[in-house]
């Protein structure tokens, strides 16, 4: 290939992923340039507090703290957005792709809210728009639906997108460890973060599924209608009777065909432990998706961290100057289009377990049976073992088949009523991946 | 999308995949069509033999025994090759690249052959030349390797890219089968040909690894320097011994970096039980990729069959038809580079496990150590358990630490002449993943 003109990049942020990013592309120079047809150059770095991460040995003259000197400058080709978070990014990135620069971004947040507006702006302007780093660090998932799976009709994906919370179950899956001290244990090792709030509620999976569900399913998500719930009402015991039944509990973030419209929901599941999703243990990520031609796939990797990160980023920033040195269009070939959109979470359909405090009297069984067969739920297996003879209550675990999330909720609610029942101490949907 | 010319197919070869391409470009005509901003039409099908797998629905009109109606036709775009096999595919593909049409092709054989020949003429006619289905099926793998991981530095590939001795190495592992029922029964399930020389004997792994590793490591494989060994020689009781000491036993090709060459070759390999290799079952295939920013990461799905080989042809088809629409040259962007290649077969360095039948009397483990010693090879550990009192044997189980083969093929040498060596009966290379 000719030698063709430097490609200059901008960075936005130099914290620990634009670290990554900027250590990446100064020692992996060679190789970079080689791939991409031309040098690679950061001519500017954007942020406000460089003495938190250093300068990473860059030129210390091309740090600024005025956005504006990245994406109004002449000379940047691409302008890589590692800040986060919806704001400023959102105007970073907006008035960067109004003037015809490439954007690369890592920011699950603003994909998720201001994808497909950001998508057709970036369209518009023949600038392309590349964001494979937002979901699963740097496993290739992005660019898979954007090609490989495109022949599809996808029927289902289920995603452990959250390093943090896997790592947590797996501490109280395997050792037995109560949410706190696995919490902990996590912030001690630097896989959670002080203020875990967005990873432990699901949240952050919410926005990574919102990604995936708009590019699996081919559509302009609106998040507010994404379900999320976290991990926190997760007890060891709970693991010990998903063990015992032949189950893993994981965060998982599913999105599933339901007639036409689409299932997009984060909470904890309970999995066949066989599964090969039950198998991914630590802060790994894996994302399993179900296709009409390619049946089922699934897409494992590091989903976080500065060096995974950058090897989305950078590849992103790769494809992107090639196409620059080849002259071939950067615009986004796809923008997901309104539809009648995500089906309530009252909707969805799936099986449930249930954990509950009860009097340890007999006809208790047949009460909460009878309430939930009210609702048309019916039970498929109960376990009954641990009694307290000092409060004379006895704790019980039920399965059920298949029965509405509407139904369910309406249940809990006379359940909880019931004088027998002393609490119902966690309910979990149950998935047959 | 302005609505583009339909873009023009031509099947050469309608067996079992092909059927599986016609059915599917038939049956999801709308999709496909949104996808690649035009419809596809099959406009000639080559092939000799249609009562075997019937017209699949096609106009008979449109069939043909002379490849010269597709490969020379001008309305053709592009030739989707699916008869497999060397020649005469390879010269079906060359003319049509020569006379400008894109091609598809699901051909493990003559990729690995003759892959760098024909991207370096389709670069020359500006044409594309797409191969993501002749490895792992559905599973997206091509298109990684040359968009996701670009900017890395790929340290070793480790991939069960073959269905059947996955699946007859399971039954033996999980049911206790020996190999020759293991076979049979894959054999009734239509999971094994009934000629199985080229999958049990580890050739079309081969064809595979080679592909892998020359877009892994952007080098022009020389498929003759590549090891394959298969799985024939593994008994039921190597499973349990595996399984005792903590392993799986799995059909791997593996590339791996070593020094300023590459390791390529396909054998059985105890890899430790836990890892997620190890769990990979039955007919499915997995492909784990190290690189130095990445890390790990897995790709997992089915790796044949005409429904998830159609998902892989028909991507490669729809990105070709995208680019035509959008007027971006097709041609390859990377042609793989002669290198100073492989590493020869006695140069790797790994662990080892011996199974061997010695005389049951004193002093004989130490004559093995001592011929083992003499060649720098370190015994880790040792298993004797059964032994035949009728012949005075016994059965031991030796693990190695890391030696080169050639010290291992020549310390077997010298066991063999041992006297209170009966046999040798199995030694397989252990890998850490």
């Amino acid at each position: 290939m000719p030698k063709k003109r430097t490609i200059n990049l901008a960075l936005l942020g130099i914290g620990t992923i634009g670290g990554g990013v900027a250590r990446a592309l100064q020692s992996k120079k060679k190789t970079l340039a080689r791939q991409a047809g031309s040098s690679l150059a950061i001519k500017a770095v954007v942020e406000k507090d460089v003495s938190r991460h250093g300068s990473q040995g860059l030129d210390k003259s091309i740090f600024t703290v005025d956005y504006e000197k990245a994406v109004y400058n002449p000379d940047i080709d691409i302008v890589i957005e590692l800040i986060g978070g919806e704001y400023p990014a959102y105007y970073y990135i907006k008035e960067a792709l109004t003037n015809g620069k490439h954007v690369v971004t890592a920011n699950k947040e603003l994909m998720a809210k201001h994808g497909a507006e950001l998508l057709s702006i970036a369209h518009k302007h023949h600038a392309g728009l590349r964001f494979e780093a937002s979901v699963g660090g740097g496993i290739p998932l992005i660019s898979p639906f954007q090609r490989d799976l495109v022949a599809n009709d996808i029927q289902a994906i289920y995603a452990i997108v959250n390093g943090t919370t896997n790592y947590i179950l797996t501490r109280m899956a395997h050792d037995g460890l109560d949410f706190n001290v696995a919490l902990k244990q996590a912030q001690k090792l630097g896989y959670a973060e002080a203020n875990p709030d967005n990873d432990i509620g699901g949240l952050d999976a919410a926005y990574k599924l919102a990604i995936l569900t708009s590019l699996g399913f081919d559509m302009d998500v609106n998040f507010d209608e994404v379900y999320y719930e976290g991990i926190s009402k997760l007890r060891s015991r709970d693991f010990r009777y998903a063990s015992e039944l032949g189950y893993a509990i994981k965060l998982l973030a599913i999105a599933k065909r339901s007639g036409n419209r689409v299932e997009a929901r984060v909470h904890p599941v309970f999995i066949p432990a066989e599964s090969l999703l039950a198998k991914v243990d630590g802060v790994y990520n894996a994302i399993y998706v179900s296709g009409d031609l390619v049946g089922n796939v699934l897409f494992y990797g590091q989903g976080a961290g500065p060096s995974a990160t950058s090897s989305a980023v950078i590849a992103d920033v790769i494809n992107i100057a090639q196409n620059i040195n080849t002259r071939r269009d950067n615009a986004p070939r796809f923008i997901p289009e309104k539809t009648s959109g995500i089906l309530p979470m009252t909707a969805i359909e799936t099986r449930y377990y249930f954990r509950m405090i009860v009097l340890d009297q007999p006809g208790v069984l047949a009460r909460i049976a009878a309430a939930m067969g009210d609702h048309k739920i019916s039970i498929s297996s109960v376990i009954q073992k641990e009694s307290d003879p000092s409060n004379r209550t006895a704790e019980i675990v039920i399965m059920t088949h298949p029965a509405t999330e509407k139904a369910v909720q309406e249940a809990i609610k006379i359940i909880n009523r019931l004088k027998v029942v002393k609490e119902i101490s966690n309910f979990i949907r149950v998935e047959a991946i």
